[in-house]
């Protein structure tokens, strides 16, 4: 990818959507992840997976969410100003990923807000989501993310 | 550890409170996090991460945050009754988490709900929260997990 100009906070606009492009959910990638971070037996084991809810491994959710802010740092969040979070709202599994699904990523900013007591930040709050290969929504997280705003307007 | 009768979603009461025990935060393993999946600068990059506002490498919230679910696996979610979790609320990374920090965990039981529509299934709300070392809160989450209900009482 080429080199980007910095975007800085206010470049963000209210209702401005980003195509994030997509994710392939691989079973190893996510055999990998759970039995280092969410070990328990639908994310791991296939034979014990198969007689729960899920009828086979599911992804854990929180590997789901990393993708997430993957395709985020590919597409929407600027390393040459991201100051980084204060956290996430409303982080949703809504349907079981599973291996093999391709996952579609899209964010539409919410609002932007410029910090009073530190002029050099902005917060831009986000709906972030995830879709699989039939349409369906399998992620969603409301969050908010630091940039810094643009040299020499500080203090205006 | 020995082995633990299975708790069930009755057996969580509302204010009930659970110590998860601490955590060691390295340096390895804070760089290898971020850079498999957060690898902004202030994560990965000593010299760059000095001369942000945070004056050094600090964690991936997202690994705080999984190190928050490996404690609540530890102490508090039950492996031979979970089934999963709708997701996470107000996750806030309220203060830097370096390398070399150790955190102490703890959660507290908000709610405990039977579900109607599926009586093997009940909802626990809960907040968790880390510490370190000098009593600072530095990660919250408000989350719900799902247990199975006490076999044989469906459809009382």
């Amino acid at each position: 990818m080429a080199e980007r100009a910095p975007r800085y906070a206010e470049d963000y606009q209210p209702g401005e959507v980003f195509d994030l492009g997509f994710y392939d959910m691989t079973r190893e990638e996510i055999l990998e992840f759970a039995t280092r971070w969410d070990p328990q037996p639908f994310h791991i084991d296939d034979e014990a997976a198969r007689s729960t809810r899920y009828g086979g491994i599911i992804a854990s959710g929180w590997h789901t969410g990393l993708v997430m802010l993957k395709l985020m740092m590919r597409g929407f969040i600027c390393a040459q100003t991201s100051i980084g979070s204060p956290g996430q709202d409303e982080m949703r599994f809504l349907k079981p990923v599973r291996p093999g699904d391709r996952l579609h990523g899209r964010v539409e900013v919410n609002g932007v807000r410029l910090s009073r007591s530190q002029p050099d930040m902005g917060f831009v709050s986000n709906t972030a989501t995830l879709t699989n290969q039939k349409g369906e929504l399998v992620f969603r997280m409301k969050s908010t993310s630091i940039f810094r705003t643009r040299p020499g307007m500080q203090g205006v």
